[in-house]
């Protein structure tokens, strides 16, 4: 049985293509892009193009808006501090509260280190941001917004187009982290008011290690890693030349299966409702509307978050797991509780990778997992919670009635 | 006519055997190694595995003493960003007026933004540590000391196991940036007093985008870039394993190979020999006696530092230039300044990939370019500082006459 990967959210699989073209880089092409010589002149021209490649993917209207980061976390550390360098006068953050810890965690410490206040916004119980709460927090005192374009365990897609244009009449920058985004959905900067991006290669078939910020020209910017002149003073360091060229690839073949993403979402509504219908008790965490098309969260009433993927995983099914309780071996999900969702939840994230087989194995196997793990509360109950979960829809159930906003037992 | 390559301290070719050890863990063994899946485990053991290929060759106590970067810039910067964050008490950092970008960039920045003090040792006319000051610069205010192993531009050592001590003595922490000795030295982590060491992968045949801070066990250390659990909340986003990978089997070729230090040494001096015998008014910058066995910085008077580069480079031959001029198109070295040296200088640093051609390549064609560019002065000559030049060795020179301590002119 060849093995199943629905973790994409986690990480992906470097296309083969990717490689081809990082692997001169690294034995021929091998110079250092600020030499002088003949050995620097080609790299530099290789991360030209890359540059040119991730531009025309993000949509971004030049190529010199795009900064070449070690990934997706030193991207969202350097927007948030370079923002507060460049806005001394403005002291506060304005964030959400199912951004990725890279975002959060910063915020903790900067509120706990440097006095800064953080507004964290809420969200309900389909992960939707509160936009009365949003709009509160945005005052002159605020130096940047950061809130994710899709989130990383349930797909919710928040609306950072129109959430920029709110924080820009305040004056306030507005960053996204759109690592989960980027490749996924379309992404076109330069006709919105979003201040700077984030992104990372290994969520979109490129190598790990390399990402991206993306700072509109004229947002007035202070570099987080300080040293050498590279790229354009904004990030020291020798670049990460095949990386960047792996990015560059990635990004152009990103672009080029775009289209993809209808088959991705038939795939992933064939899991979430094969799920629905065949086990009860069980629903989908999200937005119903607005949610990436390869990510399924759903919760299993009754069953801890670790225990189904780690089953899965001897039958080698590779998905993740979520839980809104501490009980459990797993560290709880901030994300699921904060809306306050059921207790045990497993993401299956799909990409370009995954076929109907792959989906069909998961179908094929799930029923029979959850019902011995539901038989013996030992090995996968979820210990707190369980006895308070509402029903969520039985065997009949289908997404809509999933949707339908069942209030969930909060775990905290 | 094949190309020669003397720019190894700007970066070194990845071994063939670097790449087949990173290769499958782009397309195969591509799982997140935080992942709790079996595509996570087997990536978290190479992963292990690279820590202890490390920990050997810099001699390290504890595999766990590694905290994996995307390299050295990054390792710097978190280094002295942390020992500030950890003594809060202490606003002074030591650290040398050789030192590269990566450090000193960064202490301006701290002492214009944060109200830190920085002094900056001075060195002598071959690049040796002023002792005394820097004695005399260690109080119980200094928080960190971030001193060089050895220069990126002239190869000279620096005594940092004494200078670690010293530190030590007065509580403060003791970093070192040993980008360009890791690999090329021997070093002993274990027996130092040594507490945080930045190295990079690309200086010794690995990646580029990967790097390493060792932190000694017991040393107090906050991360700069804050997010997820990886390398035990040290240094968050995901792990660039391939990279990691890379970098490990460098670490341990670097170990295989260390006995090569004694050819590239041989091949250094028939190189520097070589052009002082043949070429009058040339010098070696650099400590006579601790010098990388690798570099070599060669003066060339009245000749502006781009000048031979531009022109060895279209014969296919790649070096680096350094000046001391601000008047040429290159930007001044400060390091040549900070040692009072001649106006113009050329790098060559070897690796393990160069032999005896290399050298009598440069050999034979070098006496004619430098005295083509001295004949034409708009060409390629220093435009300050060359009519006052002290006349160094001519053409019955010698290295130890190189190393007279000739005063040389000052062009600041």
């Amino acid at each position: 049985m060849s093995p199943v990967y629905l973790d994409n959210n986690a990480t992906t699989r470097v296309d083969p293509a990717v490689v081809g073209a990082m692997l001169p880089f690294f034995t021929e092409q091998f110079g250092n892009p600020s030499s002088m010589h003949a050995y620097g002149a080609s790299v530099a021209e290789a991360v030209r193009k890359a540059r040119q490649q991730l531009q025309a993917l993000i949509g971004a209207g030049f190529e010199d808006e795009i900064i070449f980061t070690s990934g997706g976390t030193e991207s969202d550390s350097t927007a948030i501090l370079s923002a507060l360098e460049v806005m001394p006068g403005r002291k506060e953050i304005v964030t959400s509260a199912v951004e990725h810890p890279a975002v959060l965690k910063l915020c903790a410490h900067l509120e706990k280190t440097r006095g800064v206040k953080v507004h964290i916004i809420p969200v309900d119980h389909h992960g939707r941001l509160d936009l009365d709460a949003y709009r509160t927090a945005l005052t002159p005192q605020v130096a940047i917004v950061s809130i994710m374009w899709a989130n990383n365990e349930t797909g919710t897609i928040f609306p950072v187009v129109e959430l920029a244009d709110l924080a820009r009449e305040v004056g306030a920058l507005f960053h996204t982290d759109a690592v989960q985004a980027v490749g996924r959905l379309p992404v076109e900067l330069k006709s919105t008011a979003i201040d700077m991006l984030s992104l990372s290669a290994h969520k979109l078939h490129g190598p790990k290690g390399i990402g991206a910020l993306y700072v509109r020209r004229g947002v007035r910017f202070s570099s987080m890693i300080k040293g050498g002149h590279q790229e354009r003073d904004r990030r020291a360091g020798t670049e990460n030349t095949p990386g960047i060229v792996g990015l560059g690839m990635a990004a152009e073949l990103a672009l080029k299966f775009m289209d993809e993403t209808k088959r991705i979402k038939w795939l992933r509504d064939r899991l979430e409702n094969g799920i629905i219908q065949r086990i009860p008790n069980t629903s989908i965490n999200g937005d119903p509307q607005e949610r990436l098309p390869n990510t399924a969260n759903i919760g299993f009433e009754g069953i801890e978050g670790d225990a189904i993927p780690i089953v899965l995983s001897r039958l080698g099914i590779a998905c993740s797991a979520g839980s809104a309780c501490a009980s459990g071996s797993l560290e709880p999900s901030h994300v699921l509780i904060a809306m306050n969702a059921a207790c045990g939840a497993v993401r299956f994230s799909l990409s370009r990778d995954n076929g109907e087989d792959d989906v069909d194995r998961v179908l094929e196997v799930l029923p029979a997992i959850t019902e011995k793990l539901r038989a013996v509360p030992s090995a996968g109950l979820c210990g707190r919670g369980a006895e308070q979960l509402h029903s969520g829809p039985g065997p009949s159930g289908t997404i809509a009635d999933a949707h339908s906003g069942a209030v969930r037992s909060s775990s905290t």
